[in-house]
Order: structure tokens, then C-alpha cells, then sequence
């Protein structure tokens, strides 16, 4: 069974919990505490040199790393993927566009708020930056959405899972998305997928 | 013929550049000055509302956004990629590690330094963190090349040309690379690879 190396605070960790829910995959969670420097540990180390959450165990001792490589490798020859081309490609777009622009903005600021983070010097005059970067990274979602129902292809896909995971939580980091309506119709068509799970959903996995 | 929109400094262009050269596939420049924010005119903006190079017009009207995903595209159903499951899943990783922990390190360094970037006060702060974030990042690839060739599969793949396109240049961002003889024994064979050509050529394209 798949073990997924998880928090339950993380959205990277929840996109693959999310799609191994969808996709009706059984797995295991473990939990580490990020704030106590859990997934930096020498024996953590071990299976993730980069040291972070989520690493998917996909067998003992056989782990992949990246929240959006996680999801390339699950999405293959599903319907999560579009089996175009082109589309494909423009999948990874906006999976590449979610890692540069936006996990970086919008979800470090809501990081840094709900974990209570030190505000180190770097920290304060990092804020005002990354908001502004964020705003304009929703600015570039908001765009595109409007007028179509998904980020890429006809239908829901993997870049709809990795740019949802941190965009229905930006509130809790500061982000008002009243002035995005096509971002927020498009999440509500995103939760009424079927099997759709909330992030605080501990009891996805094994327990199913 | 292939039209990349393209900047000559860009390490993340000449992913684009050197993939094309060492596909045999013609392809024609089209130059941006990224200092006069040319990729910020209503007119780029039009192709890629993200407002960044490389940006790959397949045809004309037909746009694709960010390096690693237009190397995914061109990379399909050849020796770039390889055709294991998980060996894909293991390129992806270390691209979407290149964009998040390298790239808005390491590249983002170099530009500031290069192009003379005004060192506002953010900048001024970010700065020694973006270094050691760098070396870090540079520490994790000097830990996974030690005792490999390659970052995934067996060969050579989009995995290595993602990582080299920043690092052979990372020098000129103030980065040491002595301390990593593994990156370097990587960076030659990368440089050894048959139709190599370097970030610095602008006779690649449509003059071949």
C-alpha cells in the first residue's frame, strides 16, 4: 500500500491526498510535525535529500518526491490527464506556473500567518512582496478562468488540483478573493467533483 | 517552423535553445529585452498573460508558457524522456525542484548581479538568503550525483539540460562551485553531449 509522508496542514501534501482519494487508491498517512523540523532529520533525510513533505512511498524504501511530480505519476492514464498532446503539456504549465508563482507567494504568506512563524528581518520585507506577487499569480488565474470551466484541456485535470490545494485556503493567509468571481465559481466546481475530500480531512486514506 | 520568444541571458530560454539544437528541429528567435520589461507589453501579454520568456509559439496563434513544460512537450516519445513510469515521475521531480528550489535561487542571483538590478531594500534582505538557499539547492544535486551520472533514468534526459541551463552559469551569481565536484564532473558530460552548444550562441535556430 502507498504511504504518503504527510501534513495535514500542507496543500502540496493535500493535492496527492486528494487525488489518491479520487482515484480511490488506499494509502497510509504519516504525520510529521513540520514546525519541529520533522522532515529535516538525518533518517527523514534518508528517503527525502531535499527534505519536505509530502514524499510519496510508492513500496518500501521507493519514494517520490514533489507534490506535482506526485500527480503527473498518479494522473498518468487517467482522466486527470488529457491524452492530447498539447493539452498535456499545457497541464504542466500551470503545474510549473503553481510551483513559480503562486505556492512561493500564496502559500508561504499563509504559512508564515496560520504557523505563527518569526518575522526574521528577511521575513517583514519579504511580505508585502510576496502578497503583491500572489495577488498578481490570481490575477493571471482569474483571467484565464474566465470564460473557460478548467485550467487546462475540457475538464477537471491535475492543474486543477494543484492550483486549488493553496488558492481556497489564500484567506487564511491574507488574500481576499472577492475580486476574483471566476477563480470562485471555478473552486466551487472544483469541490463538487465526485469523492471530493476538505483538507482538514484527516480520515482520508487507510481508513477507507 | 517553431518561433521561440526568447531572451539571449535567459538560462531558462537556453533550455529551449539547446533542447531544439540537440533535436535536429529549426526554430526561429524572436529577442525581448527583459531589462525594458518587453515581456510586459500589452501586445506579449496577449501571448502569455504571465508576461515571461521562454515562451514557444508551435504554430502561429499557438503559445506554450514555461521552459520545464515546453521540455516535457519536445522531450515526448524520445531519448530525452525516458519510458519508465516512474523514471518520468523522476524527471519531473528534479524539474519541478529546479523551479522551486534552484532557479528562484540561483538564477535569480545571477540576474540581479548581471543585470545590474537595482537593490532595493527587499532585494538587499533577499539576498544572502537567496544565497544560501542556492547552496543549498546546489547541495542536494551534489548529494544526488555523487555515485550517478545522470538525475534520472540511465541517460542524459530534460532533467539534466533543466539543471545545467542555471548552474554552469552560477558563477557568475557569486556561487562557488568548487565545493561540488560532483556538479562539475556532471557539467562536462552534459557539455560532452553530441550537438552541445552554449547559452551564449545566438546562431542556434533558424540559421542551421
Amino acid at each position: 500500500m502507498y504511504r504518503l509522508h504527510n501534513n495535514m496542514s500542507s496543500g502540496n501534501a493535500y493535492k496527492v491526498r486528494l487525488m489518491l482519494t479520487q482515484l480511490g487508491i488506499p494509502f497510509e498517512l504519516v504525520e510529521y510535525d513540520i514546525d519541529k523540523a520533522e522532515t529535516r532529520t538525518r533518517e527523514f533525510l534518508a528517503k527525502n535529500p531535499n527534505g519536505r513533505i509530502p514524499l510519496l512511498e510508492l513500496s518500501p524504501g521507493r519514494f517520490l518526491a514533489e507534490s506535482n511530480a506526485i500527480l503527473c505519476y498518479l494522473a498518468e492514464d487517467t482522466h486527470f490527464m488529457p491524452a492530447d498532446r498539447l493539452q498535456r503539456a499545457q497541464v504542466l504549465q500551470w503545474l510549473f506556473f503553481e510551483q513559480y508563482n503562486h505556492e512561493p507567494n500564496v502559500a508561504t504568506v499563509r504559512y508564515w500567518i496560520t504557523h505563527k512563524i518569526e518575522m526574521t528581518e528577511f521575513r517583514q520585507v519579504a511580505l508585502p512582496v510576496k502578497r503583491q506577487d500572489g495577488i498578481a499569480a490570481l490575477g493571471v488565474m482569474e483571467h484565464h478562468l474566465t470564460g473557460r470551466d478548467w485550467f487546462a484541456g475540457t475538464a477537471y485535470s491535475i492543474a486543477d488540483i494543484a492550483l486549488y490545494a493553496y488558492t481556497h485556503v489564500a484567506p487564511e493567509g491574507g488574500f481576499d478573493l472577492a475580486p476574483f468571481p471566476a477563480i470562485r465559481a471555478w473552486m466551487d466546481r472544483v469541490a463538487a467533483e465526485p469523492n471530493h475530500v476538505p483538507i482538514t480531512d484527516a480520515t482520508v486514506g487507510a481508513v477507507r
